[in-house]
């Protein structure tokens, strides 16, 4: 110790759970100790954009919803599943659109983030939207009740610091703006 | 619009797949808007515990996994499931020690987080270990070949801001330990 840590090698693969919304699969792996691992589940999550908007005075627009695992009505940015063929970008505005009614122009990408890299594929890209502007009224659907705040970047972090669970995504996607924003100079 | 976000209503929950470490339930929900949907999937996934070790000179000790689900090898903090009836911070403990062989002094709890509310049951409590020192050798099982690295939070930062795919919780639990440790005075 240290030394490096080698990749498993996949052996197989067969589906587990042949649902559209829920597809999970089972590897046969084999890890570098040479042991053979036969149940390894994989679920094979949906490519999610997230976008971060903030408005030109400098409020964050969060949306909370009603989150089913947890049973919790939840505050976060703006995210939902590419649709197939989409182009990240092209994702990232249908669902702020979608969820918040606003608009920006120019998005920066803020990297890729896997929510559970053990046993789930999906990737989550962050955007950043400056100067997010409202648009019209959200065109959710009825599993994506949304209701729309607005908060600056101290109420976010007052809220994570309450002893309630969260989504992850919250703090990593705010400190990832700020960090951008202190680091870029501003037009 | 903006109103106030109503919960769904459970109406009933079965077995989807009965696996071990891939237990997945399949529920019918009633949405707000009074629609019934039929086959809402929920992984009902391990509470973790994560830990953010700082050695006394102010460096993090990260460690480099494989991650299977992402065929790739990612830098994060030590974390693990918590084994049944054992504390958090109990198992924040025996997770420091197994996977990075350090120990600390007290734990400060930092928040209680879900990696994916939508569909995963599962809670990462977040743990912060001031003082971490190491104290033998890791203990971990061939599943969790780990390397163990000193990094500083700057170069944290610098690796999460490499466009490739990090775990979302590695931007997430730095900044919460950043805000912790400006906020508080240390001793």
């Amino acid at each position: 110790m240290p030394y490096q840590v080698k990749p498993w090698k996949l052996i197989s693969s067969v589906p587990a759970l042949e649902e559209k919304w829920f597809p999970v699969r089972k590897d046969t792996v084999e890890l570098p100790s040479g042991r053979i691992v036969e149940d390894y589940f994989v679920w094979e999550a949906p490519h999610i954009v997230k976008v971060i908007p903030i408005t030109k005075d400098g409020k964050f627009v969060v949306c909370r919803q009603y989150r089913h695992a947890l049973a919790k009505i939840l505050t976060q940015f703006p995210a939902g599943a590419v649709d197939k063929g989409e182009a990240l970008e092209q994702g990232a505005r249908r669902e702020l659109q979608e969820e918040t009614g606003y608009t920006c122009n120019e998005l920066v990408h803020l990297g890729s983030f896997a929510p559970y890299a053990t046993k789930m594929t999906g990737i989550t890209d962050i955007f950043l939207a400056q100067n997010a502007t409202p648009n019209g009224e959200p065109q959710y659907d009825d599993q994506e009740e949304t209701e729309v705040c607005l908060m600056t970047a101290a109420e976010i972090w007052k809220l994570i610091g309450q002893k309630e669970p969260h989504m992850i995504d919250l703090p990593a996607a705010l400190a990832l703006a700020e960090h951008y924003l202190q680091s870029t100079p501003q037009k």
